[in-house]
């Protein structure tokens, strides 16, 4: 194409791909089976090539679509309409850990994992731990304010963000805010770019703040004869003024799912934890902190509760080892359900006590569409991960309107209870349908105002978190 | 006016008010002595009869000026273009407090202290604390993102709230999000709306998450002969893991102005604290938790670097009283510097280990342009309140271009320090000339894009956050 052409010759350095197998890899990332293939991969070297990029495609009106390690689960990484798909790939490098400030500054495609190492090397933390840690990258992480398990007691990805080095679609290089606790000097729009999973702009550097890294932590593995009794333990715990640092559920069907295709030490453990047909689900409940014997005073509050809610047995990790185990089989639910069948991933978040009705109404609505669910998640702040299984479901049933009715039963479910439709994995492609349910026309309005003050042209991300 | 008869006719109840008295106490605020009358105040009693006046003021482009409590030190609530003043004071319930989801639903009205004890109450906590927290109102510490002393540990205004109802200016009554821990469902409208100043539209109910209350708390008071060495001490906290719920900063001059115009009690513990000629400074630190063996280790760690940083005295408050006569003179000192003499504000904010440079920077710049100043604030959020006193500058001279310079050059240090211009204060209308120091056109011109979404008529708050 002729704009292909031009393009490549605003930066003369080896940063475009159109190779199909390149292209390819860029056409999908974890959401589903879908496959949207870009024109064009540009993998910029720095934030001056980004806002060229952007100049021209805004002249131009070409689509662009940020991408980061293409682990997102909304399909919000998907050149839905072709154009360039544009990798932060080479944003690598932590550029500074200001231990003085408990502040750091990296480039948008340094993985999770490898700048928590890089802070708790000294002696720092940084908290949100997305499922995908280990691949997902810290751009994508403000895309959606990613959370994870730690969420629950130090918030998500937008807690921890002071300022945005971001590339506006006109090509304009701004700082969103300053790299300060505070701030209060107009508009936010560090706030307004977290979430707004690249529509509004490429974000290249960013300012995290940090926290002193907590000397222990204990996990505790809770087992139930129901979800129900699992759920309405955990409102209990924070009424009790205790304040874990993560509570997770997990049902029998999700670790059925790690037993079968997972690792060899998580299938062994998996087993262990299957040995009792009884169990129905898990709890997975961790406590940090300095103090140890405080903490093992919240343990002994929690396993009170746990108790009398019919917990049927609650046992410590004994070893760092045991511990890993257990969040390896935790993180690794989504991908083994994947490895099963395709699925889709509805990341429902109600009001922490109402998680048993939802629950509840998930199962029964389940059954009246007749779809297999596996429910696993954040139960400790009101975040469940519906993955609803195609399995043997054929093709025009799985994208059919009956189906589709069914998520939206639960979305309303949801609004009912207080919530909304995604928690921390975003709107993108596949959940910009069920919007409406949560969102009126004048939420719409206003989001479109605002896209088109960032991206006169359009070209930011297009045909993501709302239909047109 | 023709217009003020009516807009008295679209709601039929006794919320209209023209006499001067109550327009002048609506035309003064507590920044500096300026005075703007309003045409009208109106006091609604619901969300819908202030539905019924933006779309009456849209209609007619009259202007709106949103109003809390009045106790905001950057103009926020002056009705500099005359038209409505919009008084939500009788939006002062507290509508639901839900213990099981450590939620409460309160009106925007609502008193910040009245909120707190009404949580405290049910063992909950509602951390964000403006010294004027007796008399300030919710939804005007939502307009600026308020902070106040614990902060430090918890957040400003912005990281309690969960959801919003909002009257937009057109008239259309939305709710921002929802109830929820988490929320990744399209831009965030309810971080947008957080610190905008009531110049997108009129918060009416708020949602805020609450924390289980900490069972105790230890405040120390450490004196030191020299600013330099009380903010040193500062950043060195945290390094060493440790994380308190306050540290206050307050300059030897703030403590003279309390000894001479508290309230007597006040008077007899500033006496004390100044009685040695050589103290130049005070820290106040506050540590919280539910564990006092491992508080009082923390206050051990504290004492320790207080002491290398040539801290000549620190000394525990003993009762409650104590601590909240210390309290009283922390919060009181805006007040006793203002009974001295009319002051302008600054609200600088600056990363927490570059506090030093800031302070002997002020002061630097203050000796250069000929004014005094009396320094306090968050030192341990790098949030550090400068008053600059007028005393018997002349009017000319205090609104000349010779002051103005050196406060531009205040900020241009701040921006340097990898700070901002306001960090809990906002800019409303006494700090929107400044706002070029540390913002470029790209980014009013974002925000006027936002702004002009919201309020096409322009009838919200204007003339607020930047000059047109």
């Amino acid at each position: 194409m002729d704009w292909i052409d031009k393009l490549k010759k605003t930066i003369s350095e080896d940063i475009w791909h159109t190779d199909s197998a390149l292209l390819e890899s860029f056409a999908s990332d974890q959401t589903e089976d879908l496959v949207y293939m870009p024109h064009l991969v540009a993998k910029p070297l720095n934030t001056e090539q980004i806002s060229l990029i952007l100049k021209f495609c805004t002249k131009h009106k070409i689509p662009v679509t940020p991408r980061g390690a293409g682990t997102g689960l909304s399909g919000g990484s998907l050149p839905t309409l072709g154009g360039v798909s544009l990798s932060l790939e080479n944003f690598n490098q932590v550029i500074e850990i200001d231990e003085d400030n408990l502040q750091a500054t990296v480039e948008a495609g340094v993985i999770n994992e490898t700048f928590q190492q890089a802070v708790k090397e000294k002696g720092l933390f940084y908290p949100p731990d997305p499922a995908s840690k280990g691949s997902c990258m810290l751009g994508g992480n403000i895309a959606h304010s990613s959370g994870g398990p730690k969420a629950l007691k130090y918030g998500t990805t937008r807690d921890y963000v002071l300022n945005l080095e971001v590339v506006l679609p006109t090509g304009e290089i701004i700082w969103t805010g300053a790299d300060t606790l505070k701030y209060s000097t107009g508009y936010n729009l560090t706030h307004l770019m977290i979430g707004s999973e690249g529509t509004l702009g490429v974000v290249t550097k960013i300012v995290f703040r940090l926290l002193p890294l907590p000397k222990h932590d204990l996990l505790l593995l809770a087992k139930f004869d129901t979800l129900e009794d699992a759920c309405k333990s955990v409102p209990q715990i924070f009424t009790k003024g205790i304040s874990p640092s993560a509570i997770e559920l997990m049902e029998r069907n999700a670790i059925e799912f790690v037993q079968k295709h997972g690792i060899e030490t998580n299938k062994a453990l998996a087993s262990q934890m299957l040995t009792d047909e009884a169990t129905k689900a898990y709890l997975l409940i961790e406590v940090d902190g300095n103090d140890l014997e405080a903490m093992m005073d919240d343990c002994a509050g929690i396993n009170e509760i746990l108790e009398n809610n019919n917990c049927s047995e609650a046992q410590f990790a004994d070893t760092a080892d045991q511990k890993e185990r257990l969040w390896s089989i935790r993180r690794s639910i989504g991908e083994m359900v994947k490895f099963h069948s395709i699925y889709k991933e509805e990341d429902t978040v109600v009001k922490r006590a109402n998680l048993p009705q939802l629950l509840h109404g998930v199962k029964s609505i389940g059954s009246r569409y007749g779809f297999e669910s596996v429910c696993y998640g954040h139960a400790g702040d009101g975040n469940l991960h519906i993955n609803i299984i195609k399995g043997e479901m054929i093709d025009v049933n799985w994208n059919g309107p009956h189906l589709e009715e069914g998520i939206r039963e639960i979305f309303r479910l949801c609004k009912k209870l207080g919530g909304t439709i995604s928690g921390e994995h975003g709107i993108g492609l596949v959940q910009k349908k069920y919007m409406n349910e949560v969102l009126d026309p004048i939420h719409f309005s206003l989001m479109k105002g605002i896209k088109n003050t960032f991206d006169p042209a359009g070209i930011m991300n297009p045909g993501k978190i709302w239909e047109e």
